[in-house]
């Protein structure tokens, strides 16, 4: 039996069993984007999070559904293009993790956005978010987060991730 | 400011500014676990994750500190001979990720395991865990992964990105 212990605005606190866990209220999931320019540049995004109280450079992701139901694509397409500047022209799902399977039932799936084209500033929503973001060539990214972690800011190992997704994923597909 | 407006027997749920999140009320950390066997096999862990409702394939991992003050390395050991049965003759740090930067301060140190000696069964604590250990060829491992997501297993994001550290890591400092 599931029980609804606590209820905030965005999070809620449910017991099972012995077990408890954290839902998000008002999202059906969470996207995280894998997308290259045409330069061959991983971009990703930085931003103060206050959860960790420091920075922290992730992949483009964002909430599916918290404005009502939503196709995860489309929603991974939009996060893209408000926190980077860039759309893409085809995305398709690689996997999907939990974010940290004993405490929450949060899931994110990973989507692979190609054919990019450039159409704004990107830095997230003006007013709401405060995101910079980070174009690296890919074969500088590895070293580029070493020198981020040791310079204090967290690194999201999901960009470990796609670091070797986006070597392996289409050659065993 | 920082308000804890709910509390359990594990989790805090904590509000700061517009922001709500979860903490871990009895650990310091998480510690994950990247072990390959003398042989080239990676040691994973599979077991049914309550707040999932499903099995989920992960790097072994555990909490650090739940029964007073620990070393994290010392932590990553228990849990890998725990889990695995196996047990690491060196541990190094090789990056801290944040869980969900977003909905919680939990952060994840990932810890590479080597000198590895077989020394039990593994399997968890006996009563309290159900785990069954995957020993898989470091070169089947990609392919291997996306049959269990493809049957249905939720995967872990932490092990494509433990597989690229594994390849990239040592190289690069």
């Amino acid at each position: 039996v599931e029980e609804v212990v606590w209820q905030g605005r965005w999070l809620e606190m449910v017991r099972k069993d012995q077990w408890e866990f954290v839902r998000r209220r008002k999202a059906t999931g969470v996207v995280a984007v894998m997308a290259a320019t045409p330069a061959g540049e991983l971009l990703l995004v930085r931003q103060f999070r206050v959860p960790m109280g420091a920075d922290a450079i992730e992949l483009p992701a964002g909430l599916v559904g918290d404005n009502g139901e939503e196709d995860p694509l489309v929603a991974a397409n939009r996060e893209l293009e408000e926190e980077t500047g860039w759309r893409a022209g085809k995305l398709s799902f690689v996997c999907t993790t939990p974010s940290s399977a004993g405490l929450t039932c949060e899931t994110v799936q990973l989507v692979l956005a190609t054919e990019l084209v450039h159409v704004g500033a990107g830095g997230g929503i003006a007013g709401e978010e405060s995101i910079k973001v980070e174009t690296i060539p890919l074969g500088e990214v590895h070293g580029w987060l070493l020198r981020q972690q040791a310079e204090g800011t967290l690194v999201d190992a999901k960009i470990w991730a796609a670091l070797w997704l986006l070597e392996n994923f289409e050659k065993a597909t």
